[in-house]
């Protein structure tokens, strides 16, 4: 006998809410705070699209162990006052002479600190903009990085070079911050989680070498002036002892969320991925082949994939990868009992819509035949929104103010043996 | 440390050995009827294109206690005498002349058996052409297929007709041998088993019902015989009391089969599905996204799907689609130590090249660029073939006599903690 349909769906809905909830930049920042041991004398820099809220939760934890601070955020994204703290908005994605004032702003909080200070160093997505303080005249990092676009250097050449170039990148910052400790949070909405490429690492030592600098400069011409030249000689930190990272908030711990959840509903998790990337609608007909062959289990299982699909573009229809890849998966389950697949963006906007993604079920064909609807042809015109819309298959949660990619799962629930 | 390379290689390889040789119809025969009890009257009826194989294994078992039966196979697929088996080849996709006479022969050895007889009934593919004993004329019976492809019905509806115009399918066949008991121990190259469609059922109760199969003559305006007309009221059995099926050698069965050696070599076997269907190129990616999430993993573990990927032809390069999985899992697992994706199809044949399937592992597109050969363009070529034959990353296996759709494993090989 079949389960409650809305028994599934709310399953679906407990997982996605705990899941952007535990990726909230506050919650993921207190979560991180409450294991880190940390002495009398804090100071906190923010810096990222996120930095307000993160600042914001921080300095609630630390109360009077928080001796002064900055803000650095994009503007219109502060929210106000934060006690002992400075807050300063600046450009992005292009820095501007704000993000350079204000970035120095912050060097001079940190640069005489000692042994027995500390820096809680929270950083967001946007900071590679936001966070700079170049060593070179601002028109000349923008022509070179011109430049390398021009003859088609790819993103980590173009980092190599621009590390070497500013004053707080390729772990440059915690070096400023010595002997103070620095306890680096990252919200990483990066796949892969590459520490050092988020915001080109002001807390993390730099993987390449001067001699990789000079082999770029020279295998790509680049037209540099003499103190550029020079500082390519310079060597970035390759190792720094005062800095300790943690991630919070990947799509790594978007899966494990979900993970958790899952198992407390009853499902036995299975972590396929925190790293999709192929097509949305081939993601869904995976997750649906994989739900398929697995209805005949006793147990409820949950398969969970984070990451990020792209969208195939073969119409011109209304809707996002995670309504494609739900209704891609809704063809595939099609006639199963208790089982869905539903994908979801931790930031509430799904495509240009105001879903952030899809839910469907062994029904969802059905119902959409019934009104004429063929999931191959909306698939076609890349129009999962209304598809999903006829059929009570959109998952609605407003703008979340987090960022960590997307949550994809298939659930097939089973009643206890 | 990593690991030998020819080590992971030598798992494939013993992976994809294994899972074939238990799929062989030979094998699959030999097993299936290690598991079931039979009496000292057994009659033997082998229909399809491996029924000669199968039928030459089940002799050997049974020796003494076989007391007569029949091949029907596809012309030039038999090889030699079985001892006490009569053979019989026949025409196949199209039945003739034989394939009706043949049927005719073994329905007179059923048809007086008593319940000391029991019935081996081998079924592989092709056995739809092959065996058949048409209530009305041939003539009659392809016009109606016409008529009805004509206008558009599917197989369902075409196989609910077919199965009332059929003196031996939709069940018909074991309602004959009844009172003897029948073992059906079918081959399925089929996705899904449905056991009903494979050779429309000879040994299986027909799920549509006359009412059915007038309504679609009804909604087709089938031009039918009196003849035919009065076959559509007569009822095919809904339920065989004298039947026991195994499948054997299915996809599903491959899948176990590595899920076996796997386990045997080290591996958690991690079951994904037995019905994969999406484009190569996406499983490919899919299976490399799983691996790159679970590289940090202590314990060895090996993800294994089963089914049948389409190729998305983009290019006019040579290819399979067990090839174009695995070259593009290579992009996927670039760099990763120890890690390897492969796919294969089970007949040995992928496309229309000599090789069965590829193999990629972290290596893959660093050896592969060596030679000045892009990853990505060679998908777009569906140029797979060449590409794995630069970098040693095809496997070829020969025709095997068998076909149970294609194997793809995703293997993480860690050293034991």
């Amino acid at each position: 006998m079949g389960l409650q349909a809305s028994s599934l769906r709310a399953d679906a809905d407990a997982i996605i809410r705990a899941a952007i909830s535990d990726a909230m930049p506050d919650t993921a920042v207190l979560r991180a705070l409450s294991e880190i041991h940390l002495g009398n004398r804090v100071w906190l820099v923010a810096v990222g699209k996120a930095a307000w809220p993160m600042a914001a939760a921080a300095q609630q934890v630390l109360g009077d162990r928080l001796m002064g601070g900055a803000v650095i955020t994009k503007y219109e994204h502060s929210r106000g006052e934060i006690p002992r703290v400075e807050i300063y908005e600046a450009g992005h994605p292009v820095p501007d002479e704000n993000s350079f004032r204000a970035t120095e702003r912050v060097l001079e909080l940190v640069h005489s600190l000692g042994e027995a200070d500390e820096v809680v160093f929270l950083l967001s997505g946007g900071g590679s903009a936001l966070f700079e303080a170049p060593l070179v005249p601002g028109e000349e990092l923008q022509d070179v990085t011109r430049q390398m676009l021009s003859c088609g250097a790819d993103i980590r050449q173009i980092n190599t070079i621009r590390k070497r170039l500013s004053g707080v990148k390729g772990g440059r910052f915690a070096q400023i911050c010595a002997p103070a400790k620095v306890h680096a949070i990252i919200l990483s909405d990066v796949l892969g989680d590459a520490v050092d490429a988020i915001a080109s690492g002001p807390a993390c030592p730099d993987p390449e070498t001067a001699q990789t600098a000079r082999d770029i400069v020279e295998r790509y011409r680049l037209r540099l002036s003499d103190r550029a030249r020079a500082l390519m000689d310079e060597e970035t930190p390759k190792a720094l002892d005062n800095v300790e990272t943690r991630i919070i908030g990947s799509v790594r711990q978007l899966c494990k969320s979900a993970e958790t959840t899952a198992r407390s509903l009853g499902y036995t998790p299975v972590m396929l991925t925190a790293d999709l990337c192929c097509t949305a609608r081939d993601a869904g007909s995976f997750l649906a082949s994989i739900a398929r062959s697995h209805v005949d289990s006793n147990e409820s299982l949950a398969f969970i994939a984070g990451g990020e699909t792209v969208v195939r573009i073969t119409g011109s229809g209304l809707g996002g990868r995670n309504q494609e890849l739900a209704l891609a998966a809704a063809a595939g389950i099609d006639g199963l009992k208790d089982v869905c697949v539903f994908s979801v963006g931790s930031d509430g906007t799904d495509g240009p819509t105001d879903a952030a993604g899809g839910y469907a079920d062994g029904d969802t064909r059905q119902r959409l035949m019934q009104q004429g609807i063929r999931i191959e042809a909306v698939l076609e015109e890349n129009d999962s929104y209304h598809a999903l819309k006829a059929c009570g298959g959109l998952i609605v949660t407003g703008a979340t103010g987090t960022n960590v990619n997307d949550l994809s799962v298939a659930l097939i629930k089973r009643a206890k043996a």
